[in-house]
């Protein structure tokens, strides 16, 4: 039982846990719901929780645990305190997360941005453990990235990696940052969901939001946007190609900037739609690349749902 | 007279060289005009003697140099050989150029592209020094870019800072490159003298080509832009204004991807207009940069006239 590690991933949705061994084999794992409400501390116990259950299910206690990292939203601060974690109820302010769970499980516990520890993971054991540069793009409810280079995370001044707020058209579509033109405006799940509705309520007519009332889901999730394709939403169909257009642009801009080796496309959106559209992609990026007779390799990311919490592990060596 | 190191800038329109001793001083200097007929090697043998009499002025030969470094267009090999020096005489394949300046000197020699060798020039002595990451954009014909992360040049596959070709307009104006939108479609001194003809032709009224051809120049140089701009010419500041703009919302989107700590400006425009423009310039880029409190430093380029030919000494430790 010597070198077991914890991995946290702390979403908006869901927290999930993990105990990993040496070898970054999973011994032990939980998930359970992001409190709705409440502060940052509540939010604390329900991460405490699940780490003491991953940690019960490896058949150990957390102070058995060499430490434990934590991949979270908002601004990571040196000293392990997270700010601005909107996604997170009560948390627009800061709050010392890394000082509160360290005292909380017996244990050392550092915490890193949540893309960029999902990027690290794809980088040191998934898509991009071949290569010694990655971009990871995660497409989900926004456009987040992560830098490796040279093997080793770029995090700038903290805030590198802000892939999704990349101009691919000055003066176009406004984002949910407030500005105009970004990436994330055109492929960002919300940004998306707010083009949907309102283009159905200009008369375009989607079965998106029939689905999603259906289904019993608050917003069109990837699972939404999948079933609408399935049976032929143009709608689903013409924003989901917008969304892979600002996509290939976006990342040909990055990689004309960087020149990496690879680019791993992860998050929810990211996972479920990459290999049906990867050639969109690929042909989206054609048209930008400066150098476009060597391309960088394109994966989606490989570790799945635990990937987040798995990397959020490799922060403790 | 230990420690002498030669540098070459390489340009399309000037050979500029230097010697410089172990605390990067001018010792000598020499300039000449690249030949604009011939072949790779001719260009080479002007290189040679562009190096000889800075070596002469000086006061010693080119085999006392430690080694000379240079600064060139087109496409660097870790060999040393440049390929597709497009604005170089006959120089569209490869030509082994470290090779044959090395055996012409009888000393070591070592090539880098000519705007990262600029860029670390800048990091290294003038407008970056106090920081440990820089981005340069050299806004001239074209617009080239170089970067240094902690401290260290970020090369990607050898043609990494392409920051010109990032898109800020998908399916915006028709670069030199052939794309599409990209940021020297609005900033390159090539496209932009393009665009003026257009209008010109067009019927708007400007200046720029009565002061082209008054002063015998064969291009709208920036000296030429100025003068017009110094004149009140409509067509001058338009152009101009545009370029800013393009500039502003390129630098923006390669600051949110790598949140470095300052950007140089460099290059013949950039050299002459950014302290007029540098608040236009930083208004441009506060619109989209995603941590809009703390943005970057931006300074023009410091070392001025030599500084290609300075940073290439640099290859030489």
């Amino acid at each position: 039982m010597a070198g077991l590690r914890g991995g946290i991933d702390l979403g908006g949705t869901k927290i999930q846990t993990v105990v990993v061994d040496a070898g970054n084999e999973v011994r032990g794992q939980a998930r359970r719901p992001t409190p709705t409400g409440g502060s940052p501390a509540g939010v604390a116990a329900a991460v405490e929780e699940a780490l003491r259950e991953a940690a019960g299910t490896a058949g150990i206690d957390p102070t058995q645990l060499v430490g434990v990292g934590v991949g979270s939203p908002g601004t990571v601060s040196q000293a392990d305190v997270v700010s601005s974690a909107r996604n997170l109820p009560g948390w627009d302010g800061s709050f010392p997360l890394g000082r509160t769970l360290s005292e909380a499980l017996g244990t050392e516990v550092r915490v890193g941005n949540d893309v960029q520890v999902a990027v690290e993971g794809e980088f040191a054991l998934g898509a991009g453990r071949e290569f010694s540069s990655l971009l990871g793009v995660w497409w989900g409810t926004g456009v987040g990235g992560g830098i490796v280079l040279d093997g080793k995370p770029w995090l700038g001044r903290g805030a590198a990696g802000e892939i999704g707020h990349m101009v691919v058209e000055r003066g176009g579509a406004r984002c949910p940052c407030g500005r105009r033109g970004c990436m994330e405006a055109y492929a960002g799940r919300a940004a998306m969901e707010a083009e949907a509705r309102r283009r159905h309520q200009d008369g375009a007519g989607t079965d998106l939001f029939k689905l999603m009332h259906k289904h019993d889901k608050p917003r069109l999730t990837s699972g939404i946007w999948e079933r609408a394709l399935d049976r032929g939403d143009k709608i689903a169909a013409q924003l989901i190609g917008r969304a892979v257009e600002a996509l290939g642009t976006g990342i040909a801009s990055a990689v004309n900037l960087l020149d990496v080796e690879a680019v791993a496309i992860g998050g929810g959106l990211g996972e479920r739609f990459c290999d049906r559209y990867m050639d969109d992609l690929r042909a989206e990026m054609q048209k930008h690349l400066f150098v476009d007779e060597d391309p960088p390799t394109v994966r989606v990311a490989e570790l799945g749902d635990l990937g987040g919490a798995i990397g959020a592990s490799l922060l403790i060596t």
